[in-house]
């Protein structure tokens, strides 16, 4: 499975970039390749002061070895060898007509003193977060989702769906980062699904990605904005870097257990503003987008 | 003591705010009056878009009530009520030649179940966090901060300027906010000092606060500087940023406490960038500046 999934999102990865260049048209990533000390490392790739996009990356890390102290105690395990492979991408466009988008897969595996897997699970999901509200997107985004998941089991949507809307949660704020998506975790062999299966499940919502969000780039990639709707926007980006910085258990596990600093903070974007108390004006594009996320909508 | 220190620091933000004033010149501080839903309140001042200040407040909370969970578990008391005032300010100003300031004076109470005073402490400090060092710069505030700590003790000086460099530390940058100044909490009355001499100690600090800082701000603020350095303020911003939502306890009990989000998070600056893998060029002075900031200096 290890050597499976890592193929897989080695492949992914191709294709999403492909996608995004395709999409972009003024630039392409650029390739970081990097070693962990303890063991592993990743090739990160970052797309920044595109056409389309002002800063992103697509990352693949796979990385094994002891398993730090703080994730012991996160997975209530003694000490252990471990090995964790997954695929991260944050994309900022520069026009705020443009939703962010965020996804993940991952691949975990715990060992036990003899080197035999003792437990092994997926995680991952996709959400997006716009910065003007185009109710037809995020029903387009929600319906892709679900139509991956749908081939699996029909309670997977719904299920996964919630725990995004759960997960993606400012709570300082009192709402959620974007519109949601898709979040799912330790994925594990059951009764009813194999890890073979799962692979499957999670390779579906991965194959569905470009299909979620390329064409609500390419609707929204031309439209016209103002100065005070590219505000809009770095102010709520302000609403990112703090969930990704507060709450963000990725961002935090990374931080505390000596990931790469740059590829972990790739996800923060690249120009983003703090206003004193702004508050939209009430009626206005922007007050219908806060009130939408304060409280999350069935898409489909 | 309460009433004591509330009114010292209610005209302590009248000073401070009046001497940020007179040297903005463009504009003057707006005052929001809040109240707590458990008990207390505050008087938040905010400077935005002046002649030399970007965005900064200069904010009074007085807090009291049952203590929330949070800060039971942190100080290992049972259900207890407090009291909590202080005076907390984050200056950011426009050119990146004049630096970033910290500063915060507090005092807190606990009661037992009678409702005498249990336990009773001071804390605060002050800090500086430049984009472009001049060494001088460094030099004045920390000569200032040490003749406030040399009037009570001059082991205070040492001891509080260490746990600056100690707490205003990125770990996953592995360097410094900035270049530090005073920290110290915990100020109980024992053999050696009273309240009434920690009352001393901590307004000597506070008054000291304008002559550490305008005498920089006047000496810098007409300098001229260019886009790239404008960008460079910015990037180190977002190390500000970090920071604050990363490893600030202050910030992090406030958000999890249900502080108000706007004046906590007033700290944050306006325009904040962040750039994938940065790196000043080798000999520059913003190497230079990073080269400090990985290991404290002593400058007095």
């Amino acid at each position: 499975m290890r050597e499976k999934f890592q193929k897989y999102i080695e492949d992914l990865q191709d294709t999403i970039c492909g996608a995004l260049e395709a999409v972009d048209g003024g630039t392409t990533f650029k390739q970081d390749i990097w070693e962990r000390p303890g063991g592993g490392g990743g090739q990160t790739r970052v797309i920044e002061d595109g056409h389309v996009f002002e800063k992103g990356g697509v990352n693949i890390s796979t990385v094994h070895g002891q398993l730090p102290p703080l994730m012991q105690k996160h997975f209530g395990v003694e000490q252990a060898e471990f090995f964790a492979c997954g695929l991260s991408l944050v994309i900022h466009p520069k026009s705020p007509m443009v939703p962010t988008v965020h996804a993940n897969w991952r691949y975990f595996e715990l060992y036990d003193p003899d080197g035999n897997v003792a437990s092994a699970w997926f995680g991952g999901g996709q959400d997006l977060t716009p910065y003007y509200l185009y109710g037809e997107d995020a029903v387009h985004f929600h319906t892709v989702c679900k139509t991956a998941c749908d081939l699996h089991n029909p309670s997977f949507y719904p299920k996964y769906k919630k725990r995004c809307d759960e997960y993606f949660y400012n709570a300082h704020r009192e709402e959620g980062r974007g519109i949601g998506g898709l979040f799912f975790d330790y994925l594990k062999a059951d009764e009813n699904m194999s890890m073979d299966d799962w692979y499957a499940f999670v390779t579906s919502v991965g194959n569905s990605f470009t299909e979620a969000y390329i064409p609500i780039v390419e609707k929204r990639k031309t439209l016209s904005y103002t100065d005070a709707q590219k505000t809009w926007q770095e102010i709520r980006r302000g609403r990112y870097v703090e969930f990704n910085l507060i709450h963000d258990k990725g961002t935090l596990f990374g931080l505390k257990t000596n990931g790469r600093i740059e590829s972990i903070l790739m996800s923060l974007p690249k120009h983003v503003q703090w206003h004193y108390n702004h508050t939209p004006e009430a009626g206005s594009a922007e007050a219908e987008l806060v009130k939408v996320l304060a409280s999350p909508k069935d898409w489909v």
